[in-house]
C-alpha cells in the first residue's frame, strides 16, 4: 500500500486510528480458550467489529512468538484475514526488527512477501545498512523507532550529542537514507511537548504513535502539534480497545471504544481542515 | 547454564569458538533441498560435525522466519537436538529483541522458556525496562547490543554524547541495571581498536564478537585487547565455516575450518595463562 491510499482511507474513515492486535490469552474472554485457535478467533471477532472505524492493525509479534509455532500460525491467519477481506486496512507488523544488511534483507521478506505485511517497525541502532534494505521494498512502509513510550525511552534516545539528542538524529539521519520516503516514525504520546521540535524535522512524514489510552497519553494534545494536511499520524491503542470487554460480548465493547475515539479523531480532522 | 559452566566448557574444548546457524537454501548443498527439512538436516550435520570444537552455536532468527512457519519449525528441531545431544553447548538466539516491559517479557519467554534457549540478543534502543524483562530470568544471558561490527554500525552507536559516545554510555549504563551480572555485549570485531577502551568499562563481562572471518576481523586483534582470565570472549563465525564446502563432504569442510579456528585459539588461550 502506498502513502496516498491510506491517506484516502483516513478520509473516508474519518479515523487514524490503528488498533495493536496483542492477544494475551491471558486476559481474553475465557470461553474462547475453547476454540481450536482462540488468538486467531479473539482477532477475527475484533476486527469484524472494528474494521470500519480503524485504518490500521497492528500485530505486535512478541504476543505470537510467545506461543511458539501455533502463535505464528494465528499471526499467519491474522494477516491473510485482514488482506483477504479488508485489503484496505495498512497492516503494521511490530516487529522492532534491524541486523546487518544481508540479515535485514531476510526480515522484510518475512514481513513484506511470506506474510505480507504493509509495513514492519525497525530499530535503528544499528545503522544505516540495518534499515535500508526494508526501505527497498515498493509500497511498503519502514516504521523506524525515534521516541518511544516506555519510561527507559530516554535513557539512550534522550543522550544529549553535540547536534541534539540521539532521537533527532536518528530523525535527521534517516532523511539522508535511500528511499527515505518509505519511512514512518515511531514517536510516543507519552511526550506531546516533543512534537512540536519532531514536526520541524519531519514536517511531512506520518508518524505511528503508541502511548495513547492504557499509558496515558492525551489524543488532543499529539494532535495539537502532530497533525498535518494530509493528517501525518496513526495513534495506536491497544489495550483499551481489545480488552475493553471480558465476556461474549467483547467484540462489542471494542467497537464501543474504537468508535468513541474515531468520533473524536474526526472531530481533530475537521478543525485541522 | 550459568557463565562458570561456560567458562568449563571453554577450558575443556581449549576453544571460544560460536558458530552461526544462519541457513540460507540458496547456499547450502543442492541434494539437501530434497529433504524433509533441509534447513535442520544442514544443521544437524554441521552440530554433529563441530559441537567438539566449538562452546556455542548461534542461529539468527532472521535466517529462520524468512521461511515462516517451516522456518520456525527447524529453529526448534535445532535448538531441541543441540539441548538433547550436546547439552554442555550455549546458544544463543540471536534475535535482536527489545520492546516495552510487558512485551519484552513475552519475548523473553518466547526464547528462555518456549525454545529454552541459554541466552538472546537484545537491542538496548529502548532503554532499560526493555531490557530488564530478559534479565529477571535465572541462569539465561542477555546478550546487549554494544558496538557492532556493520559499516552503518557508528551512525548512532558513534555519536558523541557529553561523557562519550553512545556505545560506552550502553555499556555504563546497562552496568547499573538490576541483575546485569546476566549481561554479555555485542562488540564487532571488525573494530579491535576499541577492545581497550571497551575492557575499561566492562572488565569482567564476556564479549559476544561477530565480524572475524567473512567480515574481515582479525582474531590476533581481538584477543590482544579482549581476553580476560576467564577468557571472556565468544567469537562467532558463520559463513566461513557453515558454507566451507557446498557438496556432501560440507559438514568434514566445516569441521576442518573450525578445527583451524580452533587450533588458533587454543595457543591464544595458552599464551593467556
Amino acid at each position: 500500500m502506498d502513502k496516498s491510499a491510506l491517506i484516502t482511507q483516513i478520509k473516508q474513515k474519518k479515523s487514524f486510528l490503528c488498533i495493536g492486535l496483542d492477544v494475551d490469552l491471558s486476559k481474553i474472554p475465557t470461553y474462547l480458550l475453547e476454540k481450536n485457535d482462540p488468538v486467531f478467533e479473539f482477532n477475527k471477532q475484533i476486527i469484524d467489529a472494528t474494521h470500519h472505524l480503524t485504518v490500521a492493525y497492528k500485530p505486535n509479534t512478541a504476543f505470537y512468538e510467545a506461543y511458539g509455532i501455533k502463535g505464528w500460525e494465528a499471526l499467519k491467519k491474522t494477516i491473510d484475514y485482514i488482506n483477504k477481506n479488508h485489503p484496505e486496512i495498512f497492516t503494521i507488523a511490530d516487529a522492532k526488527r534491524g541486523d546487518i544488511g544481508n540479515t535485514s534483507t531476510r526480515y522484510a521478506k518475512a514481513f513484506f512477501e511470506d506474510l505480507n505485511f504493509d509495513s514492519i517497525t525497525v530499530a535503528p541502532y544499528m545503522g544505516r545498512d540495518s534499515v535500508e534494505p526494508f526501505l527497498a521494498f515498493k509500497n511498503k512502509t519502514t516504521i523506524l523507532l525515534a521516541l518511544t513510550s516506555n519510561k527507559g525511552g530516554l535513557d539512550f534516545q534522550g543522550l544529549e550529542t553535540k547536534t541534539g539528542e540521539v532521537y533527532k538524529e536518528v530523525l535527521k539521519t534517516a532523511l539522508t537514507w535511500k528511499n527515505a520516503q518509505n519511512l514512518m516514525f515511531v514517536v510516543g504520546a507519552t511526550k506531546p511537548e516533543h512534537f512540536s521540535e519532531i514536526r520541524k524535522i519531519v514536517p511531512n512524514h506520518f508518524l505511528l504513535v503508541p502511548g495513547v489510552g492504557a499509558q496515558g497519553g492525551n489524543l488532543q494534545e499529539v494532535c495539537k502539534y502532530g497533525l498535518t494536511k494530509d493528517c501525518g499520524l496513526l495513534i495506536n491503542s491497544s489495550r483499551s480497545i481489545i480488552y475493553a470487554g471480558n465476556d461474549t460480548r467483547f467484540a462489542e465493547k471494542a467497537q464501543q471504544e474504537a468508535l468513541k475515539i474515531q468520533q473524536e479523531m474526526e472531530i481533530l480532522l475537521d478543525e485541522n481542515n
